[in-house]
């Protein structure tokens, strides 16, 4: 599983074997089941979040108890409640499983010591951070600029895999639709 | 004008005298009009650009050629079409003076060699990137979960100098209402 996170490291800096031995001391494994919680809103952020198997959804809950999906999280990707875990504050959002999941783990004190041992992952870490910025970008124009009917055939597009594997009632909490509206266009 | 880039990259890494000497060399000063077009949509980006003085708008135009505006950037923001400017590919949105502006200029080939050079820049180019990440999230949740009155006072809470000197035309298409709707909000 540690090869996971190397290749994937490696798709941005290469890494020296002792490097690498240095980072995966650093990480945690952990397994959950489908609908267990990594993160609890109003609770403190544990970890950063590298998915090695499964399927997260990371959830804002309104003042009326309403579920809304900000992202998901499938194998390769990192999620965690970004804003209360750098400024180690509670969480607003929850992080759950909507498969079971496999994870590494990684604490604050740890990503700062990881990347003061190993700098040049403060270089894959703002390839990713980039990657989340302009990701989140588009879906703002996206829904600034165009319907629910283009916004599904967008994702659709983007991540074929993902769209498949999540269940409509949560993709609907995705896009911001009800089931049914989803269900008329994704006939 | 370069103690004012000094102050800003200090407010998160340190820096000695000659490592900001070599930061500077890589920026150019540049001064434009209100109305002047510092990146144009169709076009290769030729720079992040750091905001000195005055005011920005970065606009996404429809297929119905309706500007809506993506965010504003004033005093010490960064602003440029990232995605574009990070992949060298041509620019989806424009950028564009609402007043007077004189900005800092970045090349991405100097920025690659200014982060070579002064490798605790990578720091802080990350910081920045977590910054425009978790902002643009909340943006995100903000559009999901509430009306634009609330939206409209969150924006008010969060930039009040902003918002008092965008006119309110732009910040109808920021909020993605119309000029008269906003009106009749913050009346």
């Amino acid at each position: 599983m540690m090869n996971q996170l190397r290749d994937h490291i490696e798709r941005i800096v290469p890494l020296e074997d002792t490097e690498f031995e240095t980072i995966s001391s650093f990480f945690s494994y952990k397994k959950y089941k489908k609908h267990q919680f990594l993160i609890q809103e109003g609770e403190l952020v544990p970890c950063n979040f590298f998915v090695l198997k499964g399927l997260l959804k990371l959830v804002y809950s309104d003042d009326t108890g309403k579920e809304h999906i900000v992202s998901f999280a499938q194998e390769d990707w990192w999620e965690t409640d970004f804003a209360a875990f750098y400024t180690e504050s509670r969480a607003t959002m929850s992080l759950e499983c909507v498969e079971d999941t496999e994870v590494l783990c990684l604490r604050l004190t740890d990503y700062r010591k990881l990347c003061a041992a190993v700098p040049q992952l403060e270089h894959f870490f703002l390839e990713k951070a980039y990657q989340g910025f302009i990701a989140a970008q588009q879906r703002i124009i996206s829904t600034m600029t165009v319907g629910i009917k283009e916004r599904y055939e967008q994702l659709l597009k983007k991540y074929p895999t993902l769209v498949q594997r999540v269940p409509k009632s949560l993709l609907a909490a995705y896009l911001g639709v009800s089931r049914e509206a989803l269900s008329r266009l994704s006939r």
